[in-house]
Parts: C-alpha cells; sequence; structure tokens
C-alpha cells in the first residue's frame, strides 16, 4: 500500500486528511506515476463544431488538419479524438492532446502552421465552429484513478508509469486527498469567467479568461475489451445513470458550479465510433464537484455501483483524471460557436465590449 | 450561519476541516446548545429482555421499576422507552435515561434501591434478561443535529438550547466535524470489546470491556404530528430504505465495524406503541461510521430522499446525536441475555474465564 502522492511531491502538511493513518481501502486502485522530471502537463482539448451532417466530412477533415500538426517536433505526446452532440443539437469533434512540456507546447501553438491555421480569416468563413480550451496544471495540481495497470489512458499515457495499490480511495475526499497540492492548498477559486474579447452572442472570435483553480475531470468508461458479461454490466446497468447525471450537468451545470459537461465517445479519425467515452467537465472549483459527486443521486448510484464491482472487474476499464490549474495556465478560444459552447455559456461579458 | 461548535469549545486546531471556509450548506439545520457548565453527560440504555409473548406483562414491570427509580433526586434529567424485537425473536424493552452531571449518575447507580435491585438474585431467576449499556461522553465528545429547533429529544432535552443555522453539514465528513475535540483528535479506537466477567455462551452475569472511542449513534424519527403527505413520506419513501439499512447493520454489522444495532418504536409506560422511532447503533469507531453511512446503497438512498425533501420538512422531524466516550466512561453488563445481545455478539471471552 502505498500513498497517491508520489513520494518526492510530499511536503509537510499544513492541511490534514479526512480519515485517519490506519485507513483501508475496500479493493484495490491504482495511480499513474512518472518520473520526478516531469514538472507541468498540458491538456489541450481543441474542438470542431457544426450543426448540419452535411458538414460532417468538412468537420473530419479539419479534425485531421489539428492532428496533422502532431506530426512536428513539438507536438503532443498523446492525443485521442472524440465525437458528440451537445444539448443545442450542434456536433462537436475534439481531439484532446497531452504534453509533457510546457515549452514544446508552447512553441507548437506558436509555429505557423498551427498559429497560421487558427488566426487565418478561413475559420471565420469556414462553415465550422472552432474551439480551444487549454490547460497546464504543474504535477501537483492533478491527480488520476484507474481500475487497471496497463496502457493508460489521458494523461496517464504521458506519465508513463503506474503506482502499486493507493491509500487514498474508496471515501468522499479522496480525490482531493489524490492531488499533491492539498497537503497545503485549498485549491480555492480566485474569480469567475469573464468574456474578454469578442461576444457570444455574436459569434465570430470570442476569448475568455478563466480563474484559478478550475477543475477539469476526464472520466473515463472502455468497454472495448470486456465480455459479454461486464458489457451488459457497463451497458445496462452503469451507463443510463451515468447519462442521466451527465445531462443533468450538462442542462443544470450552471446552478451547481458546473461551467460545461460533454459525455463524448471516442473515435477513429474517420469518425467512427470506438467502445470507449468519457465525461470532461469543467467546474469552478474542486469543492463544487465534490459537493455534487457526493450528493446527486444518480452520482451515488453510479458510485454504489462501481463499489459493488470494483473487486471483480476484468476487461472493463474505469478511470478518471482531475485537475486544478492556475488562471494564468489557461486558454478559452471559440471562434463562431453556439454561446451554451463550453466556458461560453457561464462567463460574464464585460465592459470590454 | 455559526459554527455547530459552541464558541467556548472552539480551540486552535491540529486537524482542518474537510470544507473550505466559504462552504455554504444546502438548507439548515441546527444543533442543540447547552450551558457553558455543562462539561459530561450520561447516557444509559437499560434493557429488559423476554422471548415469550407471556412474559410481556412481568417486562413491562421490570422496565417500570427501572423507571420508578428515576423520581430520585439523583435521577436523570430525560429518559424515554422504546421497544424493539432483535433478529434472534428476542422483545427487548428499553429505557434510555439522560444526566447532566456524571456525579449524580454515580449515586443514583450505586443507590440501594438501584444497586439492590441489579445485584439481587432475582434478577438471575426472574425469567427476564436484563442489560445496561451506559456511556458518558465529554461535551466535546459528541454532537448532534436536528431539522427542526423546538422540544429536541434525547440528549437535546438535556442541553436545553437550539442553535442558529449550522455551518457544518450536507458534506461527509460534517458529522465528524461537529464533534468539538475534532479539531485536536482522531477519535480512535485503543481496542477490542472483551469479556471480563461470565460467558455469554452460558447466560448469567456477563461484564463486557469497552474501549476509547466507540461511538454511539441514535437517530431519530417522529411523524406524530405529520400531515398525510409527511406521514406518507416517512412511512412509504423513507422507512422501507431505512428498514433494509438498519437490518443490514442488525444482521452484518461485525464486518462493517457496528457492534450492535437497534431499530427501536417508542412506547408509553404500558408497552403501547407511540409514531416515534429512532435507530441505537454502537460501532468501533466514527471512522467505521463514517465509511458505512457514506457508501452503503441503502444508506446514500436516505441521505438523497432527505436531501430531496429537508428544506420541505414541516411536521416529521428528524435527528441524529452521535458521541464517542472514553473505556473508562463505558459500562455494558448483560445478566442472562442471549450471546447477540448488544456488546456480546462481538466481545472475545478473554483468559479471565
Amino acid at each position: 500500500m502505498e500513498s497517491a502522492i508520489d513520494t518526492h511531491l510530499t511536503c509537510p502538511r499544513t492541511l490534514s486528511r479526512r480519515v485517519p493513518d490506519d485507513y483501508q481501502p475496500p479493493f484495490p486502485m491504482w495511480v499513474a506515476r512518472a518520473d520526478a522530471s516531469l514538472q507541468q502537463v498540458v491538456m489541450a482539448y481543441l474542438g470542431v463544431q457544426y450543426d448540419d451532417e452535411a458538414r460532417r466530412g468538412d468537420a473530419l477533415a479539419a479534425l485531421r488538419t489539428i492532428v496533422g500538426t502532431f506530426d512536428a517536433e513539438d507536438g503532443p505526446v498523446h492525443h485521442d479524438l472524440t465525437h458528440h452532440v451537445d444539448n443545442r443539437d450542434h456536433h462537436n469533434l475534439m481531439v484532446v492532446a497531452y504534453w509533457a512540456d510546457p515549452a514544446a507546447y508552447g512553441r507548437w501553438l506558436r509555429s505557423d502552421e498551427v498559429a497560421g491555421w487558427w488566426e487565418s480569416d478561413e475559420r471565420l468563413h469556414d462553415g465550422l465552429g472552432h474551439f480551444r480550451e487549454v490547460v497546464a496544471p504543474r504535477v501537483d495540481q492533478f491527480e488520476t484513478l484507474y481500475a487497471f495497470q496497463e496502457q493508460l489512458p489521458g494523461v496517464g499515457a504521458v506519465m508513463g508509469g503506474i503506482s502499486g495499490d493507493i491509500n487514498e480511495h474508496g471515501y468522499w475526499g479522496s480525490m482531493r486527498e489524490r492531488f499533491p497540492i492539498s497537503q497545503t492548498d485549498w485549491m480555492q477559486p480566485n474569480g469567475a469567467l469573464s468574456v474578454v474579447e469578442g461576444d457570444p452572442a455574436k459569434g465570430g472570435r470570442v476569448v475568455v479568461r478563466g480563474h484559478d483553480n478550475i477543475a477539469l475531470i476526464r472520466s473515463g468508461q472502455e468497454w472495448i475489451e470486456a465480455g459479454e458479461e461486464e458489457r451488459s454490466l457497463y451497458l445496462d446497468e452503469i451507463l443510463p445513470t451515468l447519462e442521466a447525471g451527465m445531462d443533468f450537468l450538462r442542462d443544470n451545470g450552471e446552478a451547481v458550479g458546473c461551467y460545461s459537461n460533454r459525455f463524448v465517445r471516442s473515435i477513429d479519425l474517420d469518425g467512427n465510433e470506438l467502445d470507449e467515452s468519457y465525461n470532461i467537465g469543467h467546474w469552478s472549483s474542486l469543492d463544487k464537484l465534490e459537493r455534487w459527486a457526493e450528493s446527486h443521486p444518480t452520482h451515488l448510484r453510479i458510485f454504489t455501483t462501481f463499489f459493488r464491482v470494483a473487486e471483480g472487474l476484468d476487461k472493463l476499464r474505469l478511470y478518471h483524471e482531475v485537475s486544478v490549474s492556475s488562471g494564468s495556465e489557461q486558454l478559452f478560444e471559440y471562434v463562431n460557436c453556439h454561446p451554451g459552447t463550453g466556458m461560453l455559456r457561464d462567463a460574464r461579458v464585460g465592459s470590454h465590449a
């Protein structure tokens, strides 16, 4: 049994844990491990939006253009692709890309290929919406949790290693306690979302400024290798409740502190669906995410189902990664997206306009 | 908004809360308040057990005998009566009595009337089982929580006052944080139950030694004043789930750290049922109680139902009180009770025999 907090990230606590030192989790879970040289990662969610099925080909082409830029020297270490339909019946293709080196990300972002494409007037006139939602948490600002130990998805693929059984799971508050920074910091927000360029109601280019400690959760399910019993467990038992909870957050998030919630299906470069999905949630604080997770009936049902089956899981892969980030390490940019997209919905339009 | 921890019980923290300072609970709840002169209370659960309905009259007479001793100068401040059938089909009548002064309790316990009755050989031969389960928590060792503000039951009746809206509720961990001692102490157990006199398997007189920080929860429901809608809410929605959870703890408690669990119905001195009930749970630690409450499907369902209806509650009264106590401030004594009674089930029979 080891701590979810890697030894080189341990420091004298000013904030205590919730559970006593002899706490024993009810089943094993694991976290991703990285070399001590890893300082900060970049998680870039890059999206293409369209409301007309006829635009699907264009949108997929745009997605492939983005992925094409990843081949450059400064490209990301890892990426994957998804599709989802949002609550305004718009389709969204997204690629999430992970960098282990913020400087490389910066060079990629500023490269002629990437910056030129994004800044081109074509983006305003290609009949598609485009968005980039990027956060760059330091290693003490994120945590992971896996019910399996191999071929880690998401940020785990960047980190490259896996822990032994970890102690901090199986109780409410354990997510927070897996963050190294929770040893000394409450991860409190210092403001609200604000529009600093453009006007979401008018479309065109819009930039949103975030704030310290926006929380981002990616919570995933992979049933591609699952046998009949586990597929049924996922598709018949877990999925309906999961969808109810994720739809609630998508449609009622503002009241509970959830800025944006997207339950997405993994796809390949041609848009074919894979047997993998995940949820992407942005929250005004980790605290708000905790409150919802521990008190909403849909999430509690997911939680108790997982508790019941966790020990018997074989090929069904369940995991999550949660980060907070500094306001200065966030980028939220939109081109011709509907005003309910991502951070746009809850961002205050300020005096800049 | 005020803290559940009364001002005179506040001290510099060595253990932090789970939630940030700006936490706002989703609906109002209250705790009992007492004068600063209150130092320690005594909670005495005094029981009579019988397995044959024909013994009911004798058992009620024994209960009345106990209650009769309360008229003495050193009697308790408050008491109430209950009946329940346990999982060995034995009937149990209990009176719980509360003292605000442990010295008065001591004098009552040692009085000829009480000690003479308990120690008499008649207790071994009156065809009834008898037990006394007594804990004496200091004021920093217990907490309360009420969804109402008047005529507090249980220890609240001893304390006599009520707080304003309190902050520490609505999240897992708030029960612990309402304990004043949680500011500096984990409330960890220091041992296990052991039989120090007699043999539960043989009946007769048995004494069990407890240990530091056994947790005792009384969790109550009063629907006597409830209108039709709230009666239905309680009887049709809450009660079935509550019974499932309480039966689970009664029958499977040992695996989760619950020494004893009794879901009891309030009665009058003649044994007539009242529209009030409560659960009495003894746990090896507060920690174990927390784990069960926050992860067991039955309790989560109770919790989400309460969240849903809390703000609309009118005459349905829901409350709890939870204490821990030092091993030296506990008394667990049994006469001719079956070996599954109270602390007997999980107490190790030591070398004393």
